[in-house]
């Protein structure tokens, strides 16, 4: 038997389609249900094989699915959440791939009046800048962390459920606390983000934008290539994990006044200290 | 007869390095005499097949030389002129490889009382976040592109024997003012490397640094990446470039803390706005 016979992706883009074909690609699951918005979309997945079946009444896709993945961006969550309550089958396991997640859990709470202990919140730490089905392929989560957040509410075998679909996707998978997962994530995907899209703006509304983007090097390319992710999917972030993102954006504000000051006083000690601290810790504290 | 007879590096590094390995590729030089402070590591470079021979002293180093090379950190040029200045041959020319160009132009005109027409400023817009003549390789320049900034006094017989050294070693050169250089290089190198250092540096000091590193996701490693450059010269262009870097550097802080409050006030529209004029901007204003 297979690990699963009728799996429901909600919103097949980059991160659901990837799934389904790792999943398919590992012999993991019979029947792969796709569910949206835009039939021509779903369609399109069906053709490219990354879905057998689909539907665009929400309600109908999930019924008799052992296995139900949200792959929508966060805003939509709520609403999709409204359409498939009541609807899904008794044992079938909930999860999500939202990158925050106490709002998840919040809106589940919301919507279904309570903490079902088959909703397991889950984030895939992958993903690139590209967007769709058609940037969707099988290996996106090989050597890649997912990080559940399983709840006090979860049940422990559709906690091991979903942990063993994300390792047949060919991830690592890790717990962690709701509210950890939200700062951590705010300090290492989130602030970046901001900062890209910030500098990559700055620089576009310059008078010498044309020549700036010509003469600009191979390290300005690889700081800005996150700032051609989904402005959907980032705007959506920004409201969903607010207080964890205002907080780091606070703080590297500070830290960059810190800086600015630094190099207005001329003072090489501290701006020495800030490169040679940044360095090291690029440097040692992981592996490329 | 080749393009250069013997042609001096003052700093063989990654820069002054990787341009010896390309100009002997290309068979465009008979002689390369390596110059800097320490005998070892003139000597690795020897091994290494980079330079010829080499002399720790500066003003013999470049005793018929007929093209010089200064290719050391920022802050080092200024010493590096003093050892230098009167030595060079009537008709050697002087160049650099700095990455700010008004500092160095006034560090040429106090040293040596005069702007000679043999003089060109350069700054090869290429590198690695690596240092060092064991990370040189003759490729580095390849499709990449070296602004010079000739001046008023420089002679076009120097401009073009510069232009014709880069464009041997593979580079497409171009022409720009030094103050317009500047400005450039401050929006497309200098401030993303600010925001870099601070970025790591930041996070680096947070408590739980270890296991933001370690769920990094592959944006954060390319948006770090050049945090792992040279603290040293990184220093310098700070010191060197400090007007133009400091203009940016108000500028970004000034756009970021308005995004800051966009998301504050839940102003989705205007969060939309950035994000789609960034992306719009990365996708359209130059090619990966």
């Amino acid at each position: 038997m297979t690990p699963l016979q009728r799996l429901c992706i909600i919103g097949v883009g980059l991160i659901g389609g990837s799934l389904a074909r790792a999943l398919r690609q590992a012999q993991a699951v019979d029947t792969v249900v796709g569910a949206g918005r835009h039939t021509a979309h779903l369609q399109r997945a069906v053709e490219l094989g990354v879905i057998d079946e689909f539907s665009t009444d929400l309600a109908v896709a999930v019924g008799g699915a052992d296995m139900v993945v949200i792959a929508v961006p966060l805003k939509a969550i709520r609403p999709v959440l409204t359409a498939i309550a009541g609807r899904l089958a008794p044992e079938a396991i909930l999860t999500d791939v939202g990158s925050a997640k106490q709002c998840v859990v919040d809106d589940v709470r919301d919507i279904f009046g309570y903490l079902p202990g088959t909703f397991i919140p889950g984030h895939p730490i992958a993903g690139t800048e590209c967007s769709g089905v058609e940037a969707s392929f099988a290996e996106l989560f090989q050597n890649r962390r997912v990080i559940l957040t399983p709840l006090l509410e979860s049940q422990a075998w559709a906690h091991a459920r979903v942990k063993a679909m994300w390792t047949l996707a060919g991830a690592e998978v890790i717990d962690m606390g709701v509210r950890h997962h939200d700062d951590v994530l705010a300090a290492t995907s989130h602030l970046p983000h901001m900062l890209a899209y910030t500098l990559v703006d700055s620089l576009a509304r310059l008078d010498s934008r044309a020549e700036i983007f010509r003469y600009a090097a191979g390290g300005f390319r690889d700081f800005t290539r996150i700032a051609s992710s989904d402005p959907t999917m980032w705007h959506d972030v920004c409201v969903a994990n607010r207080e964890p993102l205002l907080d780091k954006l606070r703080q590297f504000s500070h830290d960059l006044e810190q800086l600015t000051q630094a190099i207005e006083n001329g003072d090489s000690d501290s701006i020495m200290q800030t490169f040679q601290r940044a360095k090291h810790a690029r440097d040692n504290l992981y592996l490329d």
